[in-house]
This record gives structure tokens, sequence and C-alpha cells, in this order.
């Protein structure tokens, strides 16, 4: 497969970009990949490496989209960007995915406006996998609509089941509704209406309600939500973890020697919880119901993040997800 | 002061509340307590103890609320249940104050309805006070109201602030406005909206949005959000702090004994860790906006939770926080 990544994209880019493709070059075989960014610097990154010189392509672009843009006017006007250069890559049928660490909101404005809505999805939605206690969860949308009609949300459910059937292989996986209370009259407009909804559609494995408490359980594998709750309840996540792992260090460091020797003893374990979190280990959200493979790689990615991400793209592609979902739409 | 406590509320409730008045009143010296609940049973569990007896009262109430029951119908029909006579206690003046473990939603409904709004006040909110890593910090509100107007959000604030400043003795708390990216303009309406109004109040120290990921750290003392994107914030905090430790107990189960050895070593500095985010330690939520000292302790409180929610509700009193909050809103 062809994938096009957005070589500027990222805080650690280009380098963590480049480097990751090349970890990538040297584990998965059948790919080939486009990398837009302006010409020199990114060839001067690659001059790093050993590879095979047919395997990449470098796309000068000369400009770069930064995070503080406005998404939409940038997409718009920057048409020489890394982004929008690798967007158009997917359009005009020369690759068949495309992956970006920069600015969500222009990755989400590029792929609705360049590569387009797929038929019959009313908004797409952002979802990352997530590493829970007793396996992965996916959030859809975690931001990408942050006021919805209770209709999305369905649509955000069937495209999340194709997605986790194919990606993870798992039959009619459980469907749950982000919510406040575990009864079905519980919540705001938005969840008592989708609740009846999703209620009907029996092609949907709909567990009912799931308490933000018992999300990180990893027990329901696709949860939607609203893009500002499933925002909230990703972001809460990640910072509470790294907060809890900030407090404990604050007080291993005041504590006596005895504790600091108890650490070292604890290090493996410590480095298996730390991995089992690690989002770097899930490569990165894919952009589900746009017409193309579009996945966006964290802002802070480094270059196992990038090579995760363009394992999960092969996955993607080679399940063919994308055909599932066009025709779980157009039935 | 005088405090209502509904006998049958929370789960280990009886022996729980019981047990964490005796341990209250030989800490705190001014206060007098009202019991309500059958009162053979809570007889029965006060004869465990030795206390001075003219400091607690016993109010006979027969019927008892359950978490299970619309809290609206269940507060109108059940005139004699544990949580009514708690609250009625205030309303005809003979309690200053009102704490219950039992259902949410039925407290929120009492205080509503027999308690009273403050005048001024457009929706009462719920508003517990949590562990950061350099400091607590307040969410309001957590769910009493799910569906919000932008002026909801502002009078959070400005009860949040009088509540802050009085009980933690912090001049000119800061607040933040839970949002989904740190820019002006990000967000759905209710926070885009909201964001233009709280700018405009002076006498609010208002810092501007702060992202899910940050208010772990504790360095935003209130923040206000719709009572959905609340409880959200509120239960992924909980829920994520839980599954971590739980992780961290299965990998240590799973390691070597020497890995084992360290976790004993580590045994103090874990129990600190535990302690600082141990909501038992930050008595209840106090319900702001009703024309009442109204605390909410959480479901599943023990002795030590009960304890520390009346110490709490003598802080609240001693401060004259609602006289303070009233100046606020009749200005």
């Amino acid at each position: 497969m062809k994938i096009a990544i957005d070589g500027m994209g990222g805080d650690n880019a280009p380098a963590a970009v480049i480097e990751g493709i090349i970890q990538a070059l040297e584990e998965y075989k059948d790919i080939e990949m486009y990398i837009t960014g302006p010409e020199k610097e990114i060839n001067e990154e690659l001059s790093k490496y050993n590879y095979e010189k047919d395997k990449i392509n470098v796309i000068d672009a000369t400009e770069v989209i930064s995070t503080n843009e406005h998404p939409v006017m940038a997409v718009r006007k920057k048409k020489d960007s890394s982004l929008v250069k690798a967007m158009n890559l997917v359009k005009d049928g020369t690759c068949d995915a495309v992956i970006s660490g920069g600015s969500t909101g222009a990755f989400l404005a590029g792929c609705t406006f360049i590569v387009g809505r797929m038929k019959g999805v009313e908004r797409p939605a952002l979802a990352p996998i997530m590493p829970g206690r007793n396996g992965s969860f996916m959030i859809v949308d975690v931001g990408a609509n942050v006021d919805c009609k209770p209709s999305y949300l369905v649509q955000f459910a069937k495209m999340g089941k194709v997605y986790y059937e194919k990606v993870f292989n798992v039959k009619n996986p459980t469907v749950g509704l982000i919510n406040i209370g575990a009864e079905e009259e519980k919540g705001n407009e938005l969840t008592k209406s989708t609740y009846q909804l999703l209620k009907e559609h029996n092609e949907l494995n709909f567990i009912g309600n799931v308490e933000p408490r018992d999300i990180s359980t990893g027990d329901t594998n696709i949860l939607v939500s609203d893009g500002f709750v499933g925002n909230t309840a990703l972001k809460m996540y990640e910072g509470t973890a790294s907060t809890l792992l900030k407090v404990m260090k604050d007080e291993i460091m005041k504590s006596s020697i005895i504790s600091k020797a108890g650490v070292l003893l604890l290090k493996p374990v410590l480095k298996k919880i730390m991995k089992r979190f690690d989002y770097k280990e899930y490569g990165g959200a894919p952009f589900l119901g746009v017409d193309g493979i579009c996945i966006k790689a964290h802002g802070s990615s480094d270059a196992r993040a990038f090579k995760n991400a363009i394992r999960q793209t092969d996955i993607f592609y080679k399940n063919d997800v994308l055909n599932h979902m066009k025709n779980e739409f157009n039935n």
C-alpha cells in the first residue's frame, strides 16, 4: 500500500516522522511512503539512514500549518502545506492512506474538505483506541463534532463496530453510550434520545449506558458520545494517569532510602505498566466516515508512535475496513 | 451548630453514619446532631458507644429512599423518609445544616423542593472538592444540571468563588471553564457563549479555558461546566485512578518475589499517595445555591468520610458562607 505522511506534523517533526518511517519499512514489507514537506529538510533527515530508496518518495511542500492557526482557513489558504499536499495524494489516488501528527483541527478539516465524506455518513468522527484494564476500547467521537444530534451518535456506533470488528477481529463488539447514570432515563437531552435510537438498532450489540467511572476497565469495546464529552473523557484519562505518576514520583523523592530501594526492585513492573498505558503503542486515531484511510497521530508522537501509526494504517488497509464501512452505509 | 443527618443514607448506613457522628462529637465541640431514621435501629447502633446524650437527638423516620427510585417522586411521596425528615429539620429552623450519603438525585430534589433555592440563583449546583497534584480544586457542577445555559455557569463560578474563598481562605481564587481547547474560540455552543460572559465579570479571577488534561494538576481552584461534562470529568478521575491502582496490583501479583519485596519497602509511600487521593478525607460535596447548608456525602462513605463531612459542615457554618453567598446574589 502507498501511505502519504505529513512530514512536518507533530511536535517532533520531521525527525521523529522520518525515524518512524525507517523503522516501519524494516518491519512491514508491502508499504511505500510519500513524505510531504520542505524537500531539502526532509532529504537531510533521510540522509541519516540507510533504506530502500524506491520505497520513499519526497513530495516538496513549502508551507507548514501550525496548531495555532484557524484550521479551516489554514487548509483553504495553504495549498502548498505539508498537510494539504498529503491529503491531495489520497484524493488524486496516488496514495491509499494519509497520516499526520499535526494540528488536529486542520487534519479534520483537510480530511473532510479534501478527502471528502463517505456517502451516507452525516458526520465523520475521530476514534482513538485506548488501553483499558481488561482490553482496548474505542471512543467515538473525541472532538470532531462538539454539538451532536442523536442520529450522529448512532452512526458513530456503526462505524466503530466495523472498525473494531475488522481491526481487532472481534465479532459483534459491545457498544455503550457514555452517560452519567446507568438507567435508561438518565442523562441529558442528547443521551436520552440517543438511547432510544440505539435500542432499535438490532445490528448493534448495544449494552446500554456506560458511566465514565467504568470506561477505563475496557469491558465495553466501543463507547459513543458527542465530541465534547468524548474529548473530556479521553483527556481526563490521559491527565489523571499522568498526574498519578507524577504524585508517585513526588512522594518517592521525599521518601526514605528504603522506599527508594523499593522503587528499584519494582522497576520491571513499573515499566510493564507504563507500556500497557502508553498511547504510543496504539498508533493514532482513525478519522472514521471519510472516504479514505485517515489516521491522526498524537501531537507528541515519537518515532515509535509514528511507526505504530503506520502499522495501524496497514491493518486498516489489509482488512478492507473502508469498503466494509461503505457497505454498512449503503444498505 | 445543629446538624441534621440522614441516618439511612449511604451504602454503609446506619452503622457508618453513627460511628462517624461519634468520632465527630469527640473532635468538634460546638455541634449537636439530629439523626433521622427508624428509631429502634438507630438507637441500637448508638447503644454501642459512649457519648454525651444531650448532643444527639434521634428523629424517627419509618421510610427509606433507595437509589433506584425516581428522585422527585420519592421525595414527594415518602414524607416519612429519613431524607425528607432531615430536610424538614433545616426548613423549619431546627437545624442549620443537612448531610446525606443517600441517593444523589433524591438529595438534590429534597434540597431544591424542601430547603429551597437561594434568591437570585437560577440553578443550584453540586460542587465536590477534589485532590489535585498541586492543590485542591472544585468542579461546579457535577450533575445537578445536565443541560445548561451560559448564565448558569456564570452563577456556578460566583458560588464557587465564595465557597472557595471562605472555606479554604484563598483570596481571589482562580476560575477556569472546562473546555476541549485552550483558545477563546474553541468548544461547543455552551462554552463559547459562557467564555464571553465570564470575561465580562471582573469580580471573578477568570483565567480562561482549562483543558480536561490539566484539571488534575489542581492549578485552577474552581472549574465550571455543565453537570454532564463535570460529572464525566469527576467520574473519569475516580475511575482512572482506581483502574491504574488495579493494574499495578495485577502486575505485582504476576511479578517476581523481588518486585514483591519492592512493594513492601514502598508501603509507607503508597499509603501516603492513597491518602492524598482519598475522597474520604475531603468530606462531601456542598450543594451550592440552596437556602441552607446541604452536604452530599459519597454513597460509599465510611465512618471517617461521615466525620469529615461533619467537619466540613462546621467550617461552612462558622465562616458564614451562606450569608456571604446571599450577599453575592443580592447585589
